[in-house]
């Protein structure tokens, strides 16, 4: 059964006429079609059995047709109502718009009130639950894909290690790291995050002109996108001797990363996963200084659902893909995170992210 | 006045009680605090008379306030539920919500869900005219970080033009031009585009391992941030001699850009601007193959208000700033587009890029 068909089933036994797709990673996720519309409409329009539509800026439409969509295909021009030609091909269709699915939380409410005025005495449902159940299970394919896009990562980190010397600046490191990827002919999957010293401590620090020194701990922070799929990883390494404090810091993250992951198989909630890396750190003396979750699903979106957080009752499923990414930030020592990405299997779990997690001091 | 209290004067006129600000761009425009913040909740709240104050996660709390937001500060976990904090902000004020404007094309259905449920007999007005309108308009110390960052536009198309040999790859050219631009200390407004030979007749098309070839024309659209501000500028250079099909393509846009820049000035109409390249594009027999609208609005956003179309009645004033890139896209001859950022001054136009557009032909 297609993904189409699973959405169709999805209508059917809820009674919605339609679903509108317009979450760029969720049209990729149904037609093949990756685009970035800004402002402009992209759009997948699903019905119980009439035939799905693709709504899309005129131009794009070969591109559209050339990643395998085969259904109807609808362009619109700067000078159009794009709305209006949506409406028209669901006219089209014979439909009678009672209930139509949208994603919540993403729609606009400027595209709900062009959808109410053309549908007012349509109820709107809520589609992003269904799309989440679907995309939070991998199928082999997919797995395959981001098994790749870690690979990748793995690569992109062992780079920025190699790049590291005295005196370059943040910057240069991420800007050999991104020239490496590239020249592979892939992009990186979100801004490449390389912070040295105490700009390590921040968790969502800005690269810039800081230099390596001797001493320093380096974050890195980065993934790579393979075939629409994303990885994401994090590993921190010391740059010449490290202190005692440092030290200290990195075993207490690295035990809370290597604890949660142990504990990763179906029936497992988020909330276990977070809990048991928080009192990992917790333990090691650190509880106030890990302020963000432990993770979140990863896939054709860099963040996707699930979120592993201390209040995310949520079971593990077989498939499920996401990330692991305990940290410690204490500014006057350092920042320290370690990220993975991992898959719950059968009876356990794939680390895909292999690139290794003892401390590497480099000496040069 | 500040951007704050100009906002302030808004609601008064209005009779609206608050102005609730989410979308990043326009979070840092009226905070100075620029953050991604993803699926979390970051915005900034503003009243009529009483103190604004900055939702954001709590591991940003510090960046904001480094950013030099001097109001209230609140931060939330991921444990947490930031409506509820913005509800105990909103309370701590003594306001009575009866009516709260928000930004109808970036605020998502559920997050208005959550407000209404809030504030179930709250009205919800319509924010993003208000915005355009302050924002389309750039004050002179904006304008002066959107000339620098035009400069550095300028510089980045001069590396990919030194960057071209034979052979290299649309890729390589790509990483030379963002690896001199980061080496400054510079991000890229959006994703870079190298397009050669057939591939530049694809006006969104995607660099990759096409090879540079002698006869080539090879497309550069790409744009620089500097103090959050981007520029974006488009130039299409000739590799080796080309024929005369790919020359009159050429001299079709260049006339068409310079038509529509010559008419730039306070008064004039967007969909005016957007006819005259039009119609020069057709004059020279080639209207079927300028699909795209002529240019939008640039500032913090790199596509923003206003759209410059032919439809869109909005006269020109005094301080807008804008693109003009008419482009024609043969498939079998090559693609053409000449883009420049253009300032409405007083009584005519100022360019900000200013690499040249003479057809350049580069023989090495």
């Amino acid at each position: 059964m297609t993904k189409l068909q699973q959405l169709q089933g999805f209508l059917k036994e809820k009674h919605i006429d339609a679903a509108l797709i317009t979450m760029p990673d969720n049209v990729f996720y149904f037609s093949g079609f990756l685009s970035e519309p800004h402002e402009r409409l992209l759009g997948v329009m699903v019905f119980q059995e009439a035939e799905p539509f693709l709504i899309c800026p005129q131009m794009e439409v070969p591109d559209a047709v050339a990643a395998g969509w085969s259904f109807e295909t609808i362009g619109h021009l700067d000078t159009e109502n794009a709305w209006d030609k949506v409406a028209q091909a669901v006219a089209k269709r014979s439909i009678t718009m009672r209930s139509l699915a949208i994603e919540k939380s993403h729609l606009t409410v400027e595209r709900l009130e062009e959808l109410a005025a053309h549908y007012p005495d349509a109820r709107f449902e809520r589609l992003d639950d269904q799309i989440n159940a679907m995309r939070v299970i991998k199928s082999s394919e997919e797995l395959e894909k981001m098994r790749k896009a870690a690979e990748l990562a793995d690569y992109a980190v062992q780079v920025g290690c190699e790049a590291l010397t005295e005196g370059k600046t943040e910057l240069e490191v991420l800007n050999e790291i991104e020239s490496a990827v590239k020249a592979k002919g892939y992009s990186m999957s979100f801004d490449t995050m390389v912070l040295a010293g105490e700009k390590s401590a921040s968790p969502h620090g800005v690269p810039g002109n800081r230099k390596i020194k001797r001493g320093d701990m380096v974050l890195f922070d980065l993934g790579v996108i393979y075939e629409g799929y994303c990885s994401d990883i994090t590993r921190t390494v010391a740059f010449g001797e490290i202190n005692e404090a440092q030290r200290a810091i990195y075993d207490a993250v690295l035990k809370a990363n290597e604890d949660a992951i142990a504990a990763v198989k179906p029936g497992v909630r988020a909330m276990d996963l977070d809990k048991i890396a928080r009192d990992t750190i917790a333990d090691a003396g650190y509880g106030d200084y890990f302020p963000h979750r432990l993770g979140h699903g990863l896939g054709i979106s860099v963040h996707e659902f699930p979120s592993i957080t201390g209040v995310n009752e949520l079971p593990m499923e077989e498939g499920m893909v996401f990330t692991i990414e305990p940290g410690i930030y204490k500014a006057d020592v350092t920042g320290v995170r370690i990220e993975d990405d991992v898959v719950v299997t059968k009876d356990g779990v794939e680390i895909l992210t292999k690139f290794p997690k003892e401390l590497m001091v480099i000496q040069r």
